[in-house]
């Protein structure tokens, strides 16, 4: 059966590739990659290899997914070795499952390659732990696209666990607004995290009530730093390590 | 200020390394390594590379945390380039932060490189997505070492959200009383998932309510499948890509 391979091309630092990703890609007949992944992992690939950008931001769709899926199935089925390079890893967050769903029913072999996620690489670039014992025991990875969700699944605060929250820049405001419905403390850090693992990385810190009193031309400014995400738990923010 | 590194191995396949740990691990004077990292790894290093195994499993710590952190700051101070060689990625559970404020008060600087985790890529490799828009939205890392610390965290089900248990098989009998007291339906697969991305993985899947049923000595049994984690959650088990 032939193979299409899904492979995560790390956070955004190339030198996060694995050796896995590298040697597929090097080996590469064709690579469809995301807009978040860094163009200098195609420098791997050979001359001819065929490189295409099905990358999706918001409001500005290069390809639909639909269509995205119909292209993996086209070039799976005429080349020996195509790539769908994502970024972070294939089945946290864009749609790796329903690329794999689409690429079986149409009798190709999807291959996953794990990568390094944005989801725990990015806090971790700014020297913020996911698991520290002084302050947590879980953490809750989750999407901020869609506040209604959102607010669905965040019962309560729970003060043992940490949030991070992808693709939620852009509801930044109303998210304030429904931790704070949700009993977490007002004095909580949130950290806004953008560009994590490259050179134009920056981190803002507030704590929640200070988001809360922002003026509406800074949640306008805010989304100018997309890619971001954002965290929401203790860290140490003012220790010697940051 | 001299460095020291702390190193995501990834999740058990010598491949899922990172270029950037490779090219750390080529240069290292000194690798303190985990008991769950892949031993492959360290082919990587010099022929004269000082290679400390200090891993810590349960009931059988080779060293404990604070002479771990002792060793680290020795080294650190002794030689150009230490690595602290840790399974899965630094800051996801594993005392990466115990260990960067250990070195930071010792006048070191600990540098992080983010690995595979092990909580992302081990579901992965078994084809289980963490974020599945058919499914869910959001997804809980948690530990299941500590049963009391697991039954107040898990505050109620939320049918949006999956939950990934780390380092709880030894009290899996306990677990799946937790959950279904938490409201979890009792038809909700259940896939342990044992030493993920290497040639012994294994996934056996079933409902809560099986579990509940199944006789002491199972509960036993299944302890030889360390390491393993435990996913809750919908992902499609009898579909053609498993």
């Amino acid at each position: 059966m032939k193979k299409v391979y899904l492979v995560g091309a790390g956070a955004g630092d190339v030198e996060l590739l694995t050796l896995k990703a590298v040697n597929i890609l090097k080996k590469a007949d064709v690579v469809l990659y995301d807009a978040l992944v860094n163009t200098q992992c195609l420098e791997f690939c050979k001359k001819d290899t065929i490189t295409i950008n099905v990358g999706k931001r918001k409001n500005n769709h290069i390809k639909k997914q639909n269509e995205i899926n119909k292209m993996l199935v086209q070039y799976g089925k005429q080349y020996n070795i195509v790539v769908r390079l994502k970024g972070g890893t294939p089945f946290v967050f864009g749609r790796g499952m329903e690329e794999c769903e689409a690429l079986a029913k149409a009798g190709l072999e999807p291959i996953v390659i794990s990568g390094v996620s944005a989801t725990t690489s990015v806090p971790e670039s700014f020297m913020i732990p996911l698991i520290y014992r002084k302050y947590n025991d879980s953490y809750r990875t989750i999407t901020g696209h869609d506040v209604e969700i959102f607010e669905d699944i965040i019962t309560t605060y729970n003060k043992r666990e940490s949030l991070i929250i992808m693709m939620g820049i852009h509801n930044l405001k109303q998210i304030v607004k429904i931790l704070l419905n949700k009993s977490f403390p007002t004095n909580i850090p949130v950290a806004i995290l953008s560009k994590g693992t490259t050179k134009e990385a920056t981190k803002l810190v507030f704590t929640l009530d200070e988001l809360l009193n922002k003026p509406l031309e800074f949640f306008d400014d805010i989304k100018t730093l997309t890619p971001a995400m954002i965290f929401v738990g203790y860290f140490d923010a003012t220790n010697s390590i940051n």
